[in-house]
């Protein structure tokens, strides 16, 4: 199982939070977008603007995405999101986010995404490409 | 089986969209937000800002959502989003979240809500309260 | 001065408001853009996504925006928002957002945008176009 | 002129732009907030969420909001947001917010905010109050 994880930390904002006072739940989905940009980056060292062109794709297609609400997150808090690929398969692959405030797991996330590239005879048609192994081994 | 569904048409706008000219995640849990209050509203004739007041609770907090993208969305798309409760447990219930476009679904979505109320003995504690059944029955 | 008023009616949404209760600005932006795309096509019968194509441009880019908040406007507020041309320049026009609440006005809004091409002898350079006189006259 | 200035760096992110693949204007909005309160914590040593209960306040609330978009900002831009109250008036003041990239202004903003409190005499009223005058001391 990949074990690089990638962290930060950020502080929940006013606009992240609806009337209840706590952050409305598609923003969380948001963090989760980018905490997966940022945790290839992290292992690659290609910025999220070059990956598509520097591995010859069109992107990590997000397929899904889930979340588990298991704390209220309020204005002002100080959370940490951990995001990690859990599995790699030929093409797709589940990144795993949790985010957790002084320790304790909040939001229990994540996403199927997939390896997408235009095919090779037809420029046309975009599809699941395989990872080639040298990424799958910088998540290592 | 509850039955009653909500149905609303929408389309997609431009600051809905992505660099990739799709509707980005996040957008989707906005809107299977706002269809979980408009079902409702439809089956229970309950203003969304009057719900918690009419029923003495403090809200249908979410404590779970998910989504698998099956095609792309795209700016200007026509969509139908289909609400519903599938099941009602005893204070908790879950809704799906279809959205179709020309038929075809799109985007398999679902949500799991807990009615939320103060404790009776202590208001400063809020927690799962009992789904009331002429509330249940309204989704007959 | 350009008198086509385009008006559509809104109910705020849970996930546009603050923990104050009221729509967080930035949902107001949104609005007005998508109410820009609206207005241009029911003035010119061609749907935002075809835009460019039909006319040959790159789009109508937002260079600025701005907004007077002169009522809160809360969760469940049956709002109209009313947008109208209310000036074209050679290459250029702003756009008035009136949002009202039972008639009384909540928020002043305004765009300003630009008619945007790619230039003809150096398709890699973008910048402002002509408004044809046929676009102006649909909106008199 | 008040001269004290709060500065935070973000690289933008894929969430936050449209199909153009640049930042959709109503983000901008969400970080003048956002820049706002991180400006008053800077200033006056005191978090967001606890500004209200501190100075016996409501809040800062925002009654205006502007912005020109110079150049476009686009999908993993690093951007510098530069924010300042640019004047205090009796009970409200204005906020200016600068965007640059590698030190060329990209976005001109502004926001108009009033110190806004529960009138004294009828807790039920809520308006503009006078901002204390060792506030707008730390802003010096």
């Amino acid at each position: 199982m990949p074990s690089f994880t990638f962290r930060r930390q950020l502080t929940i904002e006013w606009g992240q939070c609806d009337p209840a006072g706590i952050v409305f739940n598609s923003r969380f989905f948001e963090m989760f977008d980018t905490s997966s940009w940022l945790l290839f980056e992290a292992a690659l060292g290609v910025k999220p603007q070059d990956l598509g062109r520097h591995f010859g794709i069109i992107g990590i297609a997000l397929v899904g995405a889930r979340a588990d609400f298991l704390k209220p997150v309020r204005f002002g808090a100080a959370i940490e999101i951990a995001s990690r690929v859990s599995e790699f398969r030929r093409s797709s692959f589940d990144v795993e986010h949790k985010i957790t405030i002084a320790g304790e797991l909040a939001v229990d996330g994540g996403e199927s995404r997939v390896w997408t590239a235009r095919n090779k005879d037809d420029a046309d048609k975009i599809g699941a490409a395989p990872i080639p192994a040298e990424v799958i081994a910088r998540f290592g």
